[in-house]
């Protein structure tokens, strides 16, 4: 079976064990709540479908590890939910701390219901993220859960460091491409590891197998985002839904911003001089690119995909959910750019 | 040994063990971020200390209650902790709910750091929540660990759902009493009787005792909430350290003033003619008692803080431990009106 025929069986019931997760707080008086969530989640309200839930990206990787491991995934359903759960817990606040009124293409949680609401809703996604994982008790021992817990709220500080540093970065325009990377872990690297080492926790790999899932999650991460930085300014719009070049508009401290930044040179100087107008944007990219910021960022995602690939193929996944995770790996890091 | 005496020996290890978990987060690069929970949890900045810190109710109520079932409360630490920062998380996203820019006479989170950094600190001691808990694998049975931690993650959804009620309450004004229940459940109640059923399992009481203890700490919770609803209106500014009568100013939902809103008589009038300022409090709170608004609470308030005493009663604890409950229990419901 390929990666396409195991994420059209696996993404529906991903979906169904969330549905099941977040109905916990779809009772009569607490019905309009439920709604808030199941309106992020993108199962109600206006634009809902598909298009509307995102890729599921980690649960898709945590169960993938589990089955490459020699378990059965099923079981670990409501790990993969409390996965999602907590990376949903984060797009609803991100989206009240970046003021960012549309996320796939709908109003955010707190356009629609306000802030205190949307800072509420965000905080009972992450509580039904810690739901969800008492579930695996119908399947687990104790022990494994605590170990696949303590991973997730590690995860988590991780996370909320991450956010820390991205708040605090949009203030000071000192950044350094070190602090990049300290962002990015925790903002983008954390949640898919932890994914891959629940998985193999789950699945009672031993420690070097579990290792090598961790640091395959982390480079998988790292890649992810530094290929997401590429297209945010080289990309095309028709293939990544974004606005052409929207991060030097957006003024986000993406990796070959931050590259231009340090080389200190013509596109440094028109960055710093006034804010960037559409109409500028191809010429700023162009200067960027000259500057070397291009083929570094392509670089860069190259070696830590090159990473990705050697911990995955040192974890020696299994059978058809081991193929779907080299696939899996090449699709997240190589789209059009 | 009295409540006091007890008190004042385990309140400092509950604050040192507090330091401890939250600096977690005191790391080189994320040192602001660990000094912005410090400054809450009332370490350090401008106002610190006792004052500044909060009662400690609920790591006090678990740790009496392990040793009132007759076991040693010294490893029952992290789950105190864990207690305590869950309550200081919802703090600090309630304060940024309810747009209050005082706690405890200090600045609050947001206020110094902002919107964005607020959430991320509330959300950052929640995660914190979580680790403490993964503490306790030091000497409890990873079966221990999960009864305790699936009580306190029910316990925060409870908190979720009460704080949505409140948040939509404050936009409608056809709430009933039979909504105040449902809001200060969650809000107040649930997270008191968390704390006794933690206490009473991490000490492997059995299901009577635990059932008994849930009970009392729900009934104190409702108990106290009621008893801090009176004294809004009727309380004395000099006791309670609230400017006097400031419920009927800031309209909020308490019993009283929905018990007078139900009568729909001179006060619902006046309540719904025009917002209230200091000049009318004291008559109008004398009018809200002369419709039976304030008998009515004294009654409600005895009530339930007699079911909290007799639940203790059923859950029998013993010793020094035992008594300080009781002590704890009258302490918190007898506040001078």
């Amino acid at each position: 079976m390929s990666l396409v025929e195991l994420s059209s069986s696996l993404l529906p019931v991903i979906e169904k064990e969330l549905q099941h997760q977040v109905s916990r707080l779809n009772e009569p008086y607490t019905h309009h709540f439920y709604e808030m969530l199941a309106y992020h989640m993108g199962w109600i309200g206006k634009g809902s479908g598909p298009g509307a839930q995102g890729k599921r990206i980690r649960p898709l990787l945590l169960l993938l590890t589990v089955a490459a491991c020699g378990s059965d995934w099923e079981p670990a359903l409501p790990a993969a939910a409390a996965i999602e759960l907590v990376h949903n817990f984060s797009l609803v606040h991100d989206d009240i701390q970046d003021n960012s009124d549309k996320r796939r293409g709908r109003d955010t949680v707190w356009v629609q219901w306000g802030i205190p609401q949307g800072i509420n809703a965000g905080d009972a996604l992450f509580v039904l993220s810690n739901n969800a994982l008492m579930d695996l008790a119908i399947t687990y021992s104790a022990t494994t859960i605590l170990n696949a817990a303590k991973t997730l709220h590690e995860a988590c500080l991780d996370l909320t460091r991450g956010q820390y540093q991205d708040i605090s970065f949009e203030k000071h325009s000192d950044l350094t491409i070190g602090d990049y990377w300290l962002m990015i872990n925790g903002k983008t690297a954390a949640l898919l590891s932890a994914a891959c080492v629940i998985g193999s926790i789950l699945s009672n790999a031993n420690e070097t197998t579990q290792k090598a899932y961790r640091d395959f999650g982390h480079y998988l991460g790292l890649s992810f985002q530094v290929q997401d930085d590429f297209l945010g300014i080289w990309g095309n719009a028709g293939t990544t839904g974004k606005s052409i070049e929207s991060d030097l508009i957006s003024r986000k401290n993406t990796l070959p911003i931050l590259y231009g930044l340090e080389k200190n040179g013509e596109f440094a100087r028109r960055w710093n001089e006034a804010p960037v107008h559409p109409e500028d944007v191809a010429d700023l990219a162009d200067q960027l690119a000259s500057e070397g910021a291009r083929t570094f960022t392509e670089e860069t995602a190259y070696k830590l995909s090159n990473m990705a690939q050697q911990f995955l193929h040192m974890a020696a996944p299994q059978g058809e959910a081991g193929e779907a995770l080299f696939q899996l790996t090449n699709k997240l890091l190589s789209r059009e750019a």
